[in-house]
């Protein structure tokens, strides 16, 4: 069986999780606690970082970006990069722009210093970085809505990595009840569509012990 | 003609101006001061960051990553990402790794404290930050002599992208003199290989003014 080592908040992991999903390929989660440094762990990803997906047939594919070009071609159907260089140009596009500007402007300050340093004993949030997280989001809410304007899903036609990434890390924000849907209607909607997949639903069912996720998390009408 | 928007140091402009040399693809190279956020720049690339490639027909492709995932697919010959899904997983794999791991742990430290912070008026650079990435360094160099002990390239028989993106980050870095080589036999012998061949150049041959490097720089035999 395939094995995904993951973390449940982890906005790559829950990219990996919605794209297995989403090509109808099954796999267990294995929960890696990367700060614990397990030499094994090491061993199938020296930069220590999960996610990690084990294939059956044992090979090792880790981080994210990697794993899902992976996924795309050894499983070309549905494809989620596009069918054109140019199609999937502009998929790659918005990939970087949730996996890194995203990640930096938002995730970062808002995951990372409520989350991380709480669990993980790192020294108390920093309100700054909170403040500037929660303003931030609202610029990337309204990308999305924009877009959303022009196309039916973020990248075109059809659904496609972009939409599964700005998912994963608006999802994994979202347990924490951190994202102003009702200031953003477009980037809402859009979220109504994608949170109704069936690839939606293991994630939507997370649940860490000791810290619930709001009501409205798993709410399909918010 | 094809048109590279660019930053002399920035090691993400120099992993495309290398790539479209491998590719033997002429381009023209156009310097962006991103931090002006010039509005017909923002219409190119919304992240308003560099690289920017505008293709002779128009077309639009921002961010190295894109970059360099489309032009291997429109432009074929030589393969830079590798033959079988496998062989460009483990090439992006180590793409990942220096634009990301290597990026955060020694290039920011290093390049951004020293360069960025000065020539664009951003205050003083931190010394914690550089004396992170000075030790930094040292553990990525020996885990590039690590995988040259095994293969001829870093990630495989043949050089690619991943050589290619290491190469970017660490001339970057051999502009300011940063590099200790010397310490690391290994690392040095592969970039001794990739310095020598027609891509790097002008890459070589880069001189800011204000800013000259040191004559190590485009020594072949340092």
């Amino acid at each position: 069986m395939r094995e995904l080592y993951h973390l449940w908040l982890s906005p790559a992991c829950r990219q990996v999780r919605i794209m297995l999903a989403e090509k109808q390929l099954e796999f267990e989660l294995i929960i890696e606690k990367e700060w614990e440094r397990r030499e094994s762990f090491l061993k199938l990803n020296p930069a220590g970082e999960v996610p990690v997906l084990l294939e059956a047939d044992g090979t090792v594919l880790p981080g994210s970006t990697v794993i899902c070009e992976y996924l795309d071609e050894a499983y070309p159907e549905p494809s989620l990069l596009g069918d054109t260089a140019l199609a999937r140009a502009e998929t790659r596009r918005l990939i970087m722009w949730f996996s890194t500007k995203f990640n930096v402007e938002v995730t970062e300050n808002l995951l990372s210093e409520k989350f991380d340093k709480r669990f993980l004993g790192r020294g108390s949030p920093n309100t700054h970085a909170i403040r500037a997280g929660k303003t931030n989001i609202g610029y990337h809410l309204e990308y999305i809505g924009y877009l959303c304007e022009r196309r039916r899903w973020l990248s075109g036609d059809n659904i496609s990595l972009a939409d599964i990434t700005a998912a994963a890390h608006l999802s994994a924000l979202d347990y924490l009840g951190d994202v102003p849907w009702d200031d953003h209607p477009g980037a809402r909607d859009w979220y109504a569509r994608i949170k109704s997949r069936p690839s939606l639903r293991p994630i939507l069912a997370d649940h860490i012990p000791g810290l619930p996720p709001p009501k409205s998390y798993a709410n399909l009408d918010f």
